[in-house]
């Protein structure tokens, strides 16, 4: 991993540290994450959140799955790494970052098994069952580990060309408008649509950011705004619902978010609320961006109605923290993301070049 | 003060008890306000809130002034007068009705002082200061508490009649969005937007109700969720930014919400959000109303841009009841209200009638 200034999550004594960013911004807290069922509790939980960190995150869970692997039967070892992958996969169903981290690392397993598996009998072998020769775990958890390492610091490369390419679209004295957190708490780098922010303010385009709190998790408040702060961005605060407001009220520059999938027609699954303010920029002639890496691109669903949107806790809704902020027994609904429309968005920023206008051929050439 | 199941301000042994609303759902406590000052306060606090509510309020406030007159000075009592009525004006600057109460108030003052000051000379008069008879203030009180009483009445009238006005609008199993609140709990009465979706309920036209939570100061979660479910009408709550993807995703009938001031152009200011739901509406093809009494309309205010829009405190924003939800030290904003124009309002229902399409010639029409 990099040297960076946020650490969301490191690799220390064969064990998986992850900053619990429920804690954030007051509590600086890092979970121990032993094994995978953990890693993927620490994904399913909340305690890290963003598209890419997930994938990074579930990488290393395989890692430690494969260090917990019984018996020298490699019929056995497959079956438990399959499921290792399938729970990993179940911890949340919208990031498409997930699977695809999930399948480069179960294909580093098959690759292995496939030269590996039946290479020596022992003799206490029942009947055909393949064995594995003593000493080959290591080199598996070796193999993965790189694979994961790899995966970690291909989406931190993967942040800084999208920087690049998105502080680029923005013109001199921008104000704009996020949601959610896509910083360096969110990914394996210094983030999407805020990695695109702190490299526009670094070449001096940023005059104010507004950052959209973000119901019902406060990514943006407890997170968004931390980052910004730790990097000097001159920044306000808003609740979702005074976008429009400020929209109307200010000289917005952009509209920047990231994505959790995007399907082949360019349309956009990101975190609730990401759709309302692409329709509230349309409205006001704002361009709006959307900034993700191509691992986010997911080619084999033909567009937005395909993407499962997970719905989260209530509970989540109507407490707040140790609160409780409705009325006993109240109903509520919990839709974590939503999905924008590709005619809503005014590019996609990929590490590998721009999609603009957003639509499926534009999208082919730079994520296919 | 019509007989009704929530009472969010009531006048009883010469005081104004104001139920305080920042500590709903979970606790019905009352505040005595002895004195126009702590009516004010309350106004200014939000220990009660909603445009109509501020109004029937701060006539009672008036009440209270008149009650703490001090000396027989007529001229004294008119500047102690004038100076309440100045001080309830400035409790909160967006909603208009707290404007027409407080005239109200102040022409029956006047009229009074008319008719009686000068009216007697005691003894110990220095110079030709008027003075006024002994026991002239209990029958300007008395006037005063009936006035106030008639205007709390109206308020009530209205929201019947506009409910019956609105409901109308509404199709069979409506599924309706709303903002902030707008019921018992901000009016002297059923309310305004909520009064419709009350009485709609009423006449078996609500399938389901979509409360928007209405941050920062969470109207909608703690008093609307309230209402709707005091009222047995089927409801759940979304975060703000779930409207689009709620629009999007369900079969949306109509958004309602209230307005805090109307312009004569029939631009409506009302609760942070409005403007943007106006814009998500309008987008999904959804009917908007704004449903409010001609109280609200203030025909001497040409556009939105004329209509103060309170920002009030970041600690709003920031905090949460008790808990801290951004970094220390994390700037914000505040607008507390917003202006939709009138080209994205489908309708105002008032008590007079409805203005449709919402423009200057069919407000006037209503209201003037």
């Amino acid at each position: 991993m990099a040297k960076r200034e946020i650490k969301p999550i490191y690799w220390k004594d064969g064990c998986l540290f992850v900053l619990d960013q429920r804690q954030l911004p007051d509590r600086q807290v890092y979970l121990r994450c032993r094994d995978m069922r953990s890693v993927a509790a620490a994904i399913k939980d909340m305690a890290l959140r963003g598209a890419p960190l997930i994938g990074g995150a579930a990488a290393y869970g395989f890692v430690l799955a494969a260090k917990a692997l019984k018996g020298k039967d490699a019929r056995r070892w497959a079956e438990q790494i399959e499921a290792a992958a399938k729970h990993l996969r179940a911890a949340r169903p919208t990031a498409v970052n997930l699977m695809y981290s999930v399948d480069r690392m179960s294909q580093v397993t098959r690759n292995w098994f496939f030269q590996h598996a039946g290479e020596s009998r022992h003799p206490d072998s029942s009947g055909s069952e393949p064995r594995l020769a003593p000493g080959r775990r290591e080199t598996l958890i070796n193999l993965l580990k790189e694979e994961a390492d790899r995966i970690f610091k291909e989406d931190a490369d993967a942040n800084r060309r999208m920087a690049d390419f998105g502080a680029n679209l923005l013109p001199a004295n921008s104000n704009v408008i996020t949601i959610c957190n896509t910083g360096a708490l969110a990914t394996c780098g210094i983030g999407t649509a805020f990695g695109v922010i702190r490299r526009a303010h670094e070449l001096g385009k940023i005059r104010h950011v507004y950052a959209c709190e973000t119901r019902p998790y406060l990514q943006g408040s407890r997170l968004t705004m931390w980052e910004l702060m730790q990097n000097g961005i001159p920044a306000s605060l808003i609740t979702d619902n005074m976008a429009a407001h400020i929209m109307a009220t200010e000289k917005i520059s952009a509209v920047l978010a990231g994505a959790d999938r995007i399907a082949a027609n360019a349309d956009a699954a990101n975190k609730i609320g990401t759709y309302g303010l692409s329709i509230l920029a349309k409205h006001h002639g704002v361009p709006f961006y959307i900034v993700a890496p191509t691992s986010t691109v997911d080619l084999k669903t033909a567009d937005g109605r395909g993407i499962p949107i997970e719905e989260r806790s209530h509970e989540e809704v109507i407490r707040l923290g140790a609160t409780r902020i409705a009325p006993k027994g109240a109903r509520a609904r919990h839709p974590a993301f939503d999905v924008t429309p590709h005619a809503l968005i005014t590019a996609i920023v990929t590490e590998r070049g721009i999609a603009k206008p957003a639509n499926a051929e534009e999208l082919r050439k730079v994520a296919a």
